[in-house]
């Protein structure tokens, strides 16, 4: 295989995840050993920063900050969610950023990213082909909905996961403290089509009784009148009762139960209200059941918290960064770094490649038979899949009694094209 | 001083937090190392337990259980929202509070909650005095809203401070990631009247333009236009603005905003919607100024991490759990075990006793020096005040990737009595 030489961009693209710096930082460490790559660069809003010609030099930051990556939350280099059109239609964005590109002498282009970045690279590759560029593009596999094909889980699910899990846990010894004048917790969990990170809050359990007490997922539909006599069950039978709801929970028309008529809450100029589902549910077990429920809705704090993240989710997540630069420089292109599981017990994973003709734009969805009939609870085998990837914690810094992130300095790359008229 | 003998009582009130179980264990193990002290008895949901004669003989329980509520959260003996009525008008349930104590010759009551249940023990004290019942009635602070007067600060407030901070990091971190497409986030924050929690999402920061970016809470009215001004200010500086708001956050009136009649968001049935501040002040600055925001509402969630607790408010629950058994055996009644602290930098705290009858039904607010003139932040004072209780992390146990917290086996205490006619 030819040794390519050139310059290397990395980009962040999605919804960050707790290890998703951790993934550059695998790429960034990677790619510093090898002396064909030259220059590393970082682009700003992931492919909106090719486009804009905003890239930093990695090169000029602190090694011991990018170090400090590894347990760093979100995306240190700024993500974005940027489709590209399809060339064919408009290729005036791929004509741009192989401007860009060629302005940086740019051959390893690593993205760290879901279905959508997989697209993207997928398209930039397919592109360079045709404009005959030697490019390497290689996709790093993130994101906490779990829902990405050709990978046996992604980077960021476990420890999302594993915060899932550690606040039902927490959550449900509270409401069992309180539950006599407090009995009914609805956790509102992201997941607008892949049930995945609701169901890691059934890791919570160690015994009969213990939160979570049901789990809808938009894997399995929502039934109205099951539901009031689930919760309701429940109730009389613990005293309490709590519920992990994904965002995109469905009833059996395939409606979100977050954008119900009628019975949703609006504000006053008459607009639903987004990712209500716990406000929706919490709505009809109080009228409907008479019972007292506090709604949670952590959003964004679901997926950020490296202060209890998963050590076997953050080392993944590195060392799939650093294997894409690897396969990069073996000549991969078109590539998504990936995971197949050889063992459960011991638990080992494997580094592969994936097509990403077969990756991008699909999603992976909780096989219904890891589900029960019922559609209110995870099987054995879910929780068989899932428990190996909370294992471990990751060592943080500390200082002042809270989490040493990096810090960054961004020093930008010197322009060389005019800026981009869009 | 007499050497009372009897059995000693510890109950759990209010509002769980992160480290009351703590402060249960230091009475407990304490207890153990007093021979005046025979049965040491839990009630099950505080006073209502003793109302019931539901009480759990704690030294049936592994010693190891004990030891590992050091580091559980939520309250394991269950907690109750109970307030005695006043003696003179209504003396049924000291009767029967008393008939329990009598038949179980309970002689030490500790009592660990916040301002209603300092109440109780105050009360429970002075009618032990009336009625010549000898009781030594000790109460041990707890809330993580940290509005108990008499003590420096309370425990549980340091781990529900680096909680937040923590998650406001993090959060910070993501909504720098994505401020493109999701610039506002908005954390609501537990505190009805006081804000102390909102506050601490202050120590997050460590550099210009960090979350949180302003801070809103009871102690300062917040302001239509100010608010609309300063979050277009915000977005229009850095591109993102993190706000943190008490849910007990008041305009200039004194309403609070989450119930604030016209713009706020009500169900289909025309009610208004509770701890509503975020959803309100996402529709605002949605329909004022245009920007996406996100609503965080963490509600239990905040008072729950054991996995990222603070040490030094660990340690002081645990040792004001052990001061207050101490302090009884000594002949202290009516007292709450207390905190001032002597020393800054370095930070120490003195073990002292309070007066019941100042600290009962009294609230202690944010000093208004510790805000900014404009009312959207804190200032050093607080940071200074409060900097010193986030400091250390609780070893946890783990198990299976999460926190193996602490399993009481509840062995009753045969009953006496007949059943409580209420």
């Amino acid at each position: 295989m030819s040794a390519l030489r050139g310059n290397c961009l990395v980009g962040q693209s999605g919804g960050p995840t707790a290890v998703i710096n951790a993934s550059i930082c695998g790429a960034i460490q990677e790619a510093a050993k090898h002396p064909e790559i030259r220059g590393i660069y970082g682009a700003r809003h992931g492919i909106l920063g090719v486009l804009k010609e905003d890239l930093v030099d990695l090169r000029q930051e602190d090694p011991e900050e990018i170090e400090l990556l590894k347990c760093t939350p979100a995306a240190a280099l700024g993500s974005i969610r940027h489709k590209l059109p399809d060339a064919d239609a408009d290729s005036s964005e791929y004509e741009r950023i192989f401007e860009v590109f060629q302005a940086h002498d740019i051959r390893y282009f690593l993205y760290a990213g879901g279905n959508d970045s997989m697209d993207t690279i997928n398209k930039i590759a397919a592109y360079a082909a045709r404009v005959g560029y030697d490019l390497r593009a290689v996709g790093i596999p993130k994101t906490v909905d779990n829902d990405l094909a050709g990978i046996d889980h992604c980077p960021g699910y476990g420890s999302v996961a594993k915060h899932i899990a550690a606040i039902t846990m927490g959550v449900g010894l509270d409401m069992m403290s309180v539950h006599l004048s407090d009995p009914v917790i609805i956790l509102e969990v992201m997941g607008r089509n892949a049930g995945w990170m609701a169901a890691s809050s059934a890791l919570a359990r160690r015994q009969e009784g213990d939160a979570p007490n049901l789990i809808y997922v938009p894997e399995a539909p929502w039934r109205r009148e099951r539901f009031l006599e689930d919760v309701r069950a429940c109730h009389a039978k613990y005293g309490w009762c709590f519920i992990a709801a994904s965002v995109g929970t469905k009833d059996e028309s395939g409606q979100y139960l977050a954008t119900q008529k009628g019975e949703f809450a609006t504000d006053a100029f008459g607009h639903v209200q987004l990712g209500g589902v716990g406000p929706f549910l919490e709505h009809l077990v109080r009228t409907e059941l008479g019972l007292k429920t506090r709604p949670i809705r952590m959003g964004p704090a679901e997926r950020i918290a490296m202060h209890f993240a998963s050590l076997t989710d953050r080392d993944e997540a590195y060392d799939l960064g650093a294997f894409a630069v690897r396969s990069a420089l073996d000549g991969a292109t078109a590539k998504m770094a990936s995971l197949t599981r050889v063992s459960n017990d011991p638990y080992r994973c494997e580094l592969i490649l994936a097509d990403l003709e077969a990756v991008a734009n699909e999603e992976k969805l909780i096989p219904r038979d890891w589900l029960n009939p019922a559609g209110n609870d995870v099987t054995q085998e879910f929780l068989d899949y899932a428990r190996p990837l909370i294992q471990g914690e990751v060592p943080t810094p500390i200082e002042g009694g809270l989490p040493r992130y990096a810090r960054l300095r961004g020093v930008p790359v010197e322009r060389k094209l005019p800026a981009w008229e869009r």
